[in-house]
């Protein structure tokens, strides 16, 4: 089984990218595209984000060995039913949603006859919409498959090659641990980051001219995230909601026995604690997985 | 007024960032600088880091207009003990602590019958010692002075000149108020991200090689923070504790509703929060103080 022809559903930051990765990397692959909103589809013409822009679902996934749904995870379902009656009966049925078991029972649901196999690749921007894609969104970075304990193994294969050719690392995972993993590694981060710019703007005694002005402090580095889509996000906590409260239970005890060290002057359980996070940020850029440049390299661009 | 002479005591990356930053932007002042750390004192002498590297501060700031201390907040009154015989009278005596109302005092009581004006650049990175100091980590970033309320004119506006000759731009604050604004700015986000990085490192049901691989959903940003210098750091919250707490207990509110809102599947509190801080990033953009490029342009490096 190989893939010859995608469908990308959605134009997005995700979408798009694919559809450029493809191009860039894999330009044997034939892609179509359909995104909902008129103007995405025009953006996506003038980019070329696909090979074909078609102003339907249903026709774009008519020839499709492969069709990944790049829209929100709210909007998964009623996406899926479209393509319902003009998706091929061997068609592969993805997408690229944060959260995995709510993903894996809104494909089945809709498309009950398909071949699905969840996967998630774990790279973005704080950038949405047709023209944030580029293609080498995908380069180096991990792409989670979390298919059913049944699925078919030449589909799972022919998904994973897909992914490699447009530049990710392959791994396997259950949708359950996927959802606890990235609740710690993403969703979180993500929700603290909201929170914080939340409370900084809402402050009376400090100004948000003054919170603009002094970001640098570190502050500046949590609005990055909080810039991200607000629906996409809105259906990640809605969709991942257990383990995301189970994170952020153990996060915010962690957090109160901290305040607890600070209001009693308890300097050595700070200095223990701030001496034992350095070592896991050397872990992530010797595995490439971020920026080693001081400050992400922004002396050389502020 | 004029500052010709600066003594730097403490040559880690502040005060390394300061003699290299005199060197590059300010040539006509002469440097001179120490560090309790012989193998520091070694390295600034390998960097040029000042003119002269001293063995000690009482040498260093013999004949200095300026002493500005770089060192961290709770070595900073034994420092400015050993300086008291040596500095001259007319020294203005400066810092650049990331707290202001400890540090106006532990000056001075052990400086009595100096001019104190405290200082704090609101800038720096995740890394430190005298190997990190470069001479534009100011450039364009704010400096702000604490005076006291009968501060002499004369001094504030010289140290001010001398802040702008680096590239810094200067706002006056009153210690209060500063503690307050940076409790929320960079305090606050430096506390959260050494929690959540913290409490990623130690789940059972996530190994932290999982965390590491998918540390580009989000929490990668957290760990640049959170690889600050553990000991300043420390010193910080010890030294800025009712500011924090308060600014915690706001924030800790936040989080709550927030946590309430995903358990009974509020998504339109989430998305109205959620659209809510995309502009205050736009702003931070707008003002120079932050990269606007996707993800801080790490596609370029990675």
């Amino acid at each position: 089984m190989k893939i010859e022809k995608v469908a990308i559903i959605g134009l997005g930051l995700l979408g798009g990218s694919i559809g450029l990765a493809v191009k860039q990397h894999a330009s044997e692959i034939v892609t179509t595209g359909f995104d909902h909103d008129a103007s995405v589809r025009d953006t996506a013409r003038e980019r070329g984000l696909v090979d074909t822009v078609c102003n339907s679902a249903a026709e774009a996934v008519r020839e499709a060995d492969l069709v990944i749904f790049c829209v929100p995870m709210g909007a998964l379902g009623d996406a899926a039913c479209s393509i319902s009656q003009s998706a091929q009966p061997h068609a592969v049925i993805s997408d690229v949603g944060s959260a995995k078991q709510g993903v894996a029972e809104a494909l089945a649901k809709a498309l009950p006859n398909h071949t699905i196999i969840p996967a998630h690749p774990v790279a973005g921007t704080e950038q949405s919409g047709p023209d944030a894609g580029f293609a080498n969104l995908f380069t180096n970075r991990w792409c989670i498959l979390t298919p059913p304990a049944d699925a078919n193994e030449a589909a799972v294969k022919a998904l994973s090659d897909f992914w490699r050719g447009l530049g990710a690392r392959i791994e396997i995972m259950d949708p359950e641990h996927h959802d606890l993993v990235l609740a710690v590694t993403s969703h979180i981060p993500h929700l603290i980051a909201f929170t914080i710019v939340g409370t900084a703007s809402d402050l009376e005694d400090v100004t948000r001219g003054e919170v603009i002005k002094y970001s640098a402090g570190g502050f500046r580095d949590f609005t990055r995230i909080a810039a991200s889509d607000p629906v996409m996000w809105r259906d990640v906590f809605l969709s991942n909601k257990s383990a995301v409260l189970e994170m952020l239970g153990r996060f915010t005890e962690d957090l109160t026995a901290l305040q607890r060290a600070i209001r009693s002057g308890d300097g050595e359980k700070l200095h223990d604690l701030f001496s034992r996070t350095r070592a896991i940020r050397r872990s992530i850029i010797e595995q490439g997985q971020d920026d080693e440049r001081p400050d992400f390299g922004r002396e050389d661009h502020l």
